[in-house]
Formats: C-alpha cells, structure tokens, sequence
C-alpha cells in the first residue's frame, strides 16, 4: 500500500464551502503515481516507453467534505493487474480526526501513446508490480 | 431527459492528448444543473432556500477518449428521487460521430448550507421532479 | 474582435462564493481559440502543422467577482501579430448589467510541437490574421 | 520569502505536453497561503474574522515550460502592505537544472466575507505583516 499526504489547496474547493468532488478523482490519480513510482514504475518511464494508461472506470462513493487547509492522507492499493489492465482501491482520511472523507476505485488499461490501442505492459514491469501485490498478501 | 451541448476545451486535455478523465465528473455536474433548470429547479433559488447538494456517490466508465474541440452532446436522466435524495444517469456522446465517449451516474443529498446536515427538499420542489420523472416514463 | 459567451459552472467557484480567479486565464484561452477559428486559423490545424503557441504572459485586472451561473461575454481582440508571436487583450462582460468582470492581455510564441522551439507562423495564417487586425482598424 | 515544495501532478499538463499555464497562477495562491500562514496569519483564521482577501490583479511571465513529475521551488515575497491591499511576488525554480518557470505578482484586497465590501485588515495582522516585509530589508 502507498500512503501519501494531500493538503487541500484554496481552489480545490467550491461554493458550498468544501472540496469540489472531482478533486477526490485527481487524487486518485496521484496516488496511482505514487504506487507506481514505490514499485519501480515511473509515469514518465512508462511514456517514454510508449505506454499511457488510459482510464477505463471510476467509482468515488464520498463519506464526509473535506474543507481548505485539511490535512489529508492517500492510501492507494493495488486490487488487479493484468499485462493489459490494472485495478487499484483507494481510501482518503482526514489526518487530524481520522474522518474517512472518500473510498474509491479505478480501473486503467495499458495503451499505446501512439495509436491508443491495447499495448501489453512489459514482462518485467508485470512481474514487479504482481510481486508487490503478492507481496502485500490481500 | 435534458440534453446539453459541451465544446471541449483545450485547459480540458491532459499531456496524453486526450480530456483528462476528471472533466466527465464536471460536466455530469453541468447536467445535473440543466437538468434541474429545465424542471425549474434553479440551483442558485435552492442556495437561498438555504439547501445544498452535497455528492454521495459517483460512477464513470470511459469508453473512448474525448479531445480537444470536440462537441458533445451530455445526456442527463433523473433516476430516482426523494425528499432527501436524487440520482441521475448521464451518457457523453460525440456529435460528429455518435461515439459514446463515457456514461456514468451520480447520487447527491440534499443538506443544510449552514450546518452541512440533511435537509429536505421542500414539497413543491420534490413534487415537480417526481412529476417529470413520471412523466418521462421509465 | 471575438464574442464569445460564457456560462460560469459550479465547479469554477471557490469557497468565496464567487468564481476562482484562474478560471479567467482559462476563458482568456478559449477567446484565442474562438478568435482563430473565426479567422479561419483551427488550433487543431496549427497542431498538426507542427505548431503548438506557448504563453509568454498573461496579465489580469479583476474588476467585479462573477458568479455561479452568470451569464458572461468574452471580448477577444488581436492587439499584435508577427510571425513568432500574438498578443492578445479580453474584456470580460456580465450580460445582465453590463458589469465589467475582468480586462486582461495575454501573449504567445509560434513553436514547434516536438521541440519546443521557435517556429515562424505559416505566411498564409501570419496574412490572414495581418489582414483581420488592419481591417479591425485598432 | 517563503519557499514552498510542489510536484507538478499528471492532471495540471495539456495536450501541449507541458503544464497549463492557469497552474502557476493556482501555484502563486498556495505561495500566498504559505507566506501568510509562516507570518502566523492562517486564511482559516481570517475567514473566520470575516475576512476575504479577492484578487485585484495577476500578471506573469513564463520562462520555461514546466513538465509533469517536476519537482519545483516557488518562492514567494511580500511586496507591499497597507490595511485594504497586498502585493506580493513570486519565482518558481525548477529544482533540478535550477531553471526558471516563471515570474509574477499579485495584488489582493480586504474585503467583508459577507458583503464583499472593503473591510480593513485588523491591525495586530497588520504590524505583523509589515514587520515581517521590514525585517526582510526590501
């Protein structure tokens, strides 16, 4: 699991005086980043190597409104990985009272830069990252 | 069902090329406001009724990426309706070539704009949508 | 000069109660974008001849705040063309009294797409948007 | 001076490949929070006393293209003082190749929370500040 720290910046929020909820979708993004930079798997390896990860699914169920200035924290799990996609689970909890604000779900694929089609994630970047999944038990 | 027309725009792509999945979330919630405008809900009248709509839920599956300059068409449906809440169903279509770029859904509360609790919506409000939503069949 | 209308979206304000003020930099962006189309200049075409149009700077002088569903409209007018840059100003309006929101100024570099250098403006463009600006007068 | 961290997240790229530059302006108001909240003015606080702080004026200057991934360094001054206006400046450094990504400055207003009415600072936050902006020389 990747744990990283989110605080909430002035223009993430909205009128009703909380967080705008397609931030909580950005910040599944980044925790995706971040999982992936801890198994080895840079974003920017992976483009250079002429694969995007293209999202396919997002499910978002929001629990309690974070506001400006919370401190949150990100925890980011792996669920599935395939050589053509993978599926990660994610929790954000506010850090001074433990608050669960939101738990999702995405689901990516693996696609050429190029062409936008299916591309096959390489073995050895596969096998990293089922190991750490593996590795993590359930 | 309201149907809205959304030219992407160019702050709407991300380095992949394509719209940054976050904005289907804002647009879907484009259609709820039209959506509730052509019911004669004007979201601005429910804030001085001193009601908010915070999001409970939300769903997305992607199906082809949408870019820059595009026109779309935003499907929006009221699903279901209570006193305390309202889920509705969107579908993204592309106008040149009828592409479904996403379909999603959406669940939000109605709550106090002070106190962030639960607040009904009032009688006439309710009635009005569970009229169209009849009358729309489904 | 470009006309352009804008709706402000909920999820452009902030918890000011009023529009986020990066949002007029993006409208700013969708001013260029309409004012070259309409002189027969599609960014989408610019991309694909290899020219992408950087920004060089952007300034903005907020005079009124807009709101949640205001209806707006955006003044685009070519102050300045040569074949390595474009400047720009905006005047932003709110239609129902007229209130001016905003005045801004923006300017951008012709570069190439892939190596983000310096690459002059087609002549038949550099012409055309020559042309516009003359007969605009100033 | 101020000096905050920032890591450029994937959904802050356009399809330029490059950071849209609405960001840097989003980056200078973290700087403000920043700076504001090390001289022991935090914006939660002031909301709280009823006050707003809404933008008067941005400019910038963008030097060179910020990318996704990049770890940059915004540096963030106070320019100028009084009880109903704020200047600051900003540099954002990218840290690895020290490069400059931009330059720019900002002017804020006090203003009423409710009314949106010029509402001068209080003036412990005043000598504060301006002891502060002494201290640093110029």
């Amino acid at each position: 699991m990747n744990t990283a720290k989110i605080k909430v910046r002035f223009y993430e929020t909205d009128m009703a005086g909380i967080v705008h909820h397609s931030n909580h979708i950005r910040w599944f993004e980044m925790g995706r980043v971040e999982y992936l930079r801890q198994a080895g798997v840079c974003v920017n390896a992976l483009t250079k190597a002429g694969i995007m990860t293209p999202i396919i699914s997002v499910e978002c169920v929001y629990k309690t409104a974070a506001r400006f200035d919370d401190d949150l924290i990100l925890e980011t799990k792996l669920d599935k990985i395939s050589r053509v996609r993978v599926s990660f689970s994610f929790r954000i909890i506010r850090e001074c009272d433990s608050a669960i604000i939101a738990e999702g779900r995405t689901e990516n694929a693996f696609a050429d830069t190029k062409t936008y089609r299916v591309k096959r994630l390489p073995v050895d970047y596969y096998e990293r990252l089922k190991e750490i999944k593996e590795k993590e038990g359930e």
